[in-house]
């Protein structure tokens, strides 16, 4: 999809997100303004009550057709916080299996007055789809679509290092592992970029990379040494071996050797370089267990920020749709 | 079960209702009492905040025993408007499966202080044989129950022909398909003799409905030209291919060419005619895509109504078990 | 674990229950505490609006390793009662299936900001490991752990014994049947000794007794006649048919003549003597349909009296949780 189609299908007539589908399309005030809004957040799960009225009485609908209890939890406790319903909608038990197309149980949902669905699908593209069909005022979120992207992850990536960084500009930020088949790799590296930072690194086999990976922005390293040379942050990325088909890999024992982080490679950055990874982890397979609860790693952060960058997406295309859809009265 | 034994089960001791089971033993004032409430409950949805504080504190079990996303979500979302808090119950990992009978769950349920019950049952007669045997004050709403009875599917269907026609008086309603193994249709034809339709008539091969079915108070035809003539009303049922046991029909296709509807089938209604359909659609099974998607359909607002009925329903059951144990403490 | 050691773990600097996992390590005085909160919510059910706002924006995460309908219900109910926002988390289908540890899990689901867990496990001693290993703040509820503990269910049972009985001083109570697999035995034995019944008595044959079984403060019967004489309460095990892996018995049917509660065998108690059995029965396996029915049984009682004792129990640790927390900052 172009950027041109991609930020007019997320932004509404003013400008404001939408939807969330995806970081192209969106520029880096857009982007900043999620994050502050999440900053806005970040101290409602310290309160007492950790709870917001911004969506009380709205229905947010969870349609997860491939199954994550982290991703799936966090959406549920952000949509809460909000204080709206949630409904989770169980994709392999529901009337689907009896035949029903994908865009007829949406429609059904619509009917229902549901105000948000967040959808995760193993099918590049399906909440973009979902996007366009979906009638006005109904937000669409996407929580990870094949292999094309996964925006709340990146947001929450850019939040952790803004967080503990202090800004993107003049970061070297290294991206390690299965970037061929990471969503999060392909919306992280769309982030990064135009939020500024100096440098994006994918560290990575040939194997493991797109065609043509260069194009997206990104300098390309073949080993740990010069990859993560002077890094700010390296992101490591989970060894999706349940999606490898064919042998990309020498063995995972080798793999480890040259790509995983150990306390050795990570000698390699910068002392003060961030550890990140959007979990779960695989320990022992490309990050070493004493590096993954290190003090330089701020996995379980990105965990808790999820909360708060989510809320933020939630609050932001809800109010999006509301703007548009008052908007759209006024003119009749 | 007899109407006068359906009408004492149903109702408490000044007649409101308490269990809602079957259209069998409630008059045409009660049904109307329901569409009435269901109109006062039709606009929450549009409201910016969707609660009403009706049932707040009240515990509402969905006990499915069959799958069913759409049924057992629209009750969820009725429930959640009227702020109470729901259950579902996952029956098949249950106690049941550690040899436990139905009764003794459910007594177990009933000494959870839970305070109504969503019954959906492969066997007919199963929410029957619960409110039989259910404390007093815990209500019981039968979700679908075999081949029985699915009393809230034929009262949001009776609300789509009243909000869409007006009234009942004059009309012609066509029941077309697999009438045999339909609870729905059971209970529509129950609903819309008793409302006071002009007439009712199933149109169907001789092998797809159920011995003496003109006892129901239906005309039967067997083509869709005689069966669609002057019908202000077209209800499509759907094929229920995963119930069809034996051989009873020739093939999908013949079935379509003959019990289909099809932009020209459906000419054969009044212009004005109303599309209607429980869902989920078999498209070009027994409805052809462009009359399910077309001016004269209301098949999603359907599934929309089925919302404020069953708010409806949930909340005149819950009155009717309040006001009968207020009276019965009185007493004493 | 030794009783200092349970002890430290579970009450927090100042005496109060922080977290719930065995009643080992527990005195009278915060058992007695227990059973006195419980009674204050006992009514709660009873009221139109079954709502406290004790725990508000508290998120309780129920961690369901093993399926359980009947613990998790009450569990949920007892957290929304008290306003909490309650998580089920899907143990099979969540991230462990991509090989996560239990480890690695938990700090994640911490870091998502969740006050409680309530943890089933078939491993004895899961939730003691997690309690251990959670970070300040968080509390554990221990809702039964392989052959070890089941504390909340001997709590509702000593609940119900005094609600009844009025005390514990001076009560004979025989605990029947599958004493060598109940984790419920054990943790019933413990409280009943603690709150300082006269005798606790445990009928079976040896081999359903675990070896060295008076060492844990038991008399030990092979015969309904004997072990329920004088018996004030008689306490009927569930025979873990499913957990039987070798021929402990000679058959269901010679099991039942011997240790089944009958009202023959019921007659060798006093005549007020109570029923009671943790649930889910087997009518015909270790006690007869008429007795579980019968005027002396509170079998449906202890599971009312459970969703009170739960609620007792989440709001104790959770306020045991926040009082450690406003005492380490005012060190600081």
């Amino acid at each position: 999809m172009s950027t041109t189609a991609d930020r007019q299908l997320q932004l509404n007539s003013q400008g404001q997100l939408r939807h969330f589908l995806n970081i192209n399309g969106l520029d880096r005030a857009l982007l900043t303004e999620i994050l502050d809004t999440a900053d806005s957040f970040a101290s409602v799960g310290e309160q007492a009550v950790k709870k917001v009225p911004l969506l009380r009485g709205k229905v947010v609908a969870n349609l997860f057709f491939e199954a994550s209890t982290r991703t799936r939890t966090t959406f549920e406790l952000a949509a809460k916080r909000l204080s709206a319903d949630v409904l989770n909608i169980n994709i392999s038990t529901s009337a689907t299996s009896k035949g029903e197309s994908l865009k007829d149980m949406l429609q059904n949902l619509e009917a229902m007055a549901c105000d948000m669905f967040v959808v995760r699908h193993s099918q590049s593209g399906a909440p973009h789809f979902i996007a366009e069909h979906v009638c006005p005022g109904v937000a669409i979120i996407n929580a990870g679509d094949g292999r094309h992207a996964h925006p709340t992850q990146a947001m929450l990536d850019m939040y952790t290092i803004r967080r503990h960084k202090g800004q993107f500009e003049g970061l070297n930020v290294a991206i390690v592992g299965d970037v061929l088949h990471s969503r999060v790799a392909r919306s992280e590296i769309k982030a990064l970029n135009t939020l500024g930072v100096n440098e994006v690194r994918v560290v990575a086999p040939k194997t493991l990379l797109p065609t043509n990976v260069e194009s997206l922005g990104v300098k390309v390293f073949h080993t740990m040494r010069e990859g993560l040379a002077d890094a700010d942050v390296v992101i490591m990325l989970r060894l999706q071996r349940e999606r490898m088909q064919t042998a990309l890999l020498p063995s995972e024992k080798e793999f480890y050797q040259r790509y995983g982080l150990s306390r050795e490679s990570l000698q390699f950055a910068k002392p003060d370089a961030l550890v990140m990874h959007p979990g779960p982890i695989n320990r022992g397979v490309e990050i070493e267990s004493e590096v993954a609860d290190g003090a330089q790693s701020v996995i379980l952060n990105q965990v808790n920020y999820g909360i708060a960058v989510r809320m933020a997406v939630l609050s932001m295309a809800m109010s999006g749709q509301v703007a548009e859809k008052n908007i759209l009265q006024a003119k009749r």
